[in-house]
């Protein structure tokens, strides 16, 4: 598909974002999509430090990152847009149902087997490190996380990627693992360490953290 | 679409779970699809006190269940399965645009932005809690919990399911929801305890909840 003169999406982005989160918030992941397929997006920048409005709840129950529009279409959920995206060009989501099956066991994956598991990581040591009793439970929490890390590091092997060719499971699944970026978890892992480095030398997924520093105003997180 | 005459779809499914998951293993999420459309399915049952077979995790690389068979397309994760489930019947996943995105924006909400906090309830209460520590975590964990499932309230309001007709979003969502049916955190809100006993009474879900107790020789958990 050609996008040439299309019109373009629009993703919800905030404006604000502290400097351990640059590089890792969810709309990066809809950035990354379409630069890798050249869609034309703009963002919608949302105030990250105020309650949202009521009128941006009805756009995204949550009041996350990102929401999202493509002519008619309105999705919100980073997975959901994916994967709206993917069903319009194969080369984030093929159309052979084999590895269509595939690709999307391993986005949905990426989301509910590991991210939960490493996201308690990403919480203790940035939002709940004050707390006294922290500490208890952050060797359970990392052990379990490797676990699961673990696990994608055996079913990875020696592939590229995780389904075949390039995908939306791969930018699902990086952007989960860039999520504990200041550990180990992830990088004890030769293979896996090599995987993330690959996706991070894609030139879609350098505009699209770069587009979102410059939405905040700020140069790009240091890799 | 009608199945009748059709083969079978397989589902893994454990041979034993604790009294306390009767009801809640993510198997039931499949049976319950497969028993809204008619679509007939068998189950490859696990040894769930075990474990598992490098053969298993072959086919579900986090050892868990379900992993699911369909003639040629092999998948694993709840969510991928349902979503495979939904492509083939508009009884679970309207076909019209509009309204397929908003179901599948749900889905991965259930999923994403609703699960992981009711979990970490879950292991609270059934597996952290001779923790010294972990009582010192249940506020934080109860108060996000209940954040996201007002979202849910607030978004669903008086309308019967989230995304127009029933759909497998309204499958994961309430499945998920179940994983606190020991807390009053979903059922403090009326429309949600209203939208879960709605669920409960379909026969889909009645029947998927009875076949997985009877896999473990059991009778079904009480409502």
């Amino acid at each position: 598909m050609n996008y040439v003169g299309s019109a373009a999406v629009e993703i919800s982005a905030f404006n604000f974002v502290p400097d351990f989160a640059l590089g890792l918030v969810r709309d990066i992941r809809i950035r990354w999509a379409c630069e890798e397929i050249g869609r034309p997006y703009k963002t919608r920048l949302i105030d990250g430090a105020t309650d949202r409005p009521a009128s941006y709840i009805a756009e995204q129950p949550f009041g996350q990152v990102p929401a999202f529009w493509d002519g008619d279409i309105h999705m919100f959920e980073s997975g959901a847009i994916l994967l709206h995206l993917g069903e319009e060009d194969e080369r984030l989501l093929s159309a052979e149902p084999v590895r269509r099956a595939q690709t999307l066991s391993w986005l949905f994956a990426a989301l509910s087997s590991v991210e939960p598991a490493l996201m308690n990581i990403a919480s203790i040591d940035f939002f709940l490190s004050g707390e006294p009793w922290v500490q208890q439970w952050r060797p359970a929490a990392e052990s379990y996380a490797s676990q699961r890390v673990k696990a994608v590091s055996d079913a990875l092997g020696d592939s590229e990627w995780l389904a075949g060719g390039f995908s939306i499971a791969d930018i699902l699944m990086v952007s989960v693992f860039r999520n504990v970026r200041h550990t180990e978890i992830v990088t004890a892992f030769d293979n896996l360490a090599e995987y993330v480095k690959r996706a991070e030398l894609r030139p879609a997924l350098i505009k699209a953290v770069t587009s979102q520093a410059a939405d905040c105003g700020k140069p790009p997180h240091p890799w």
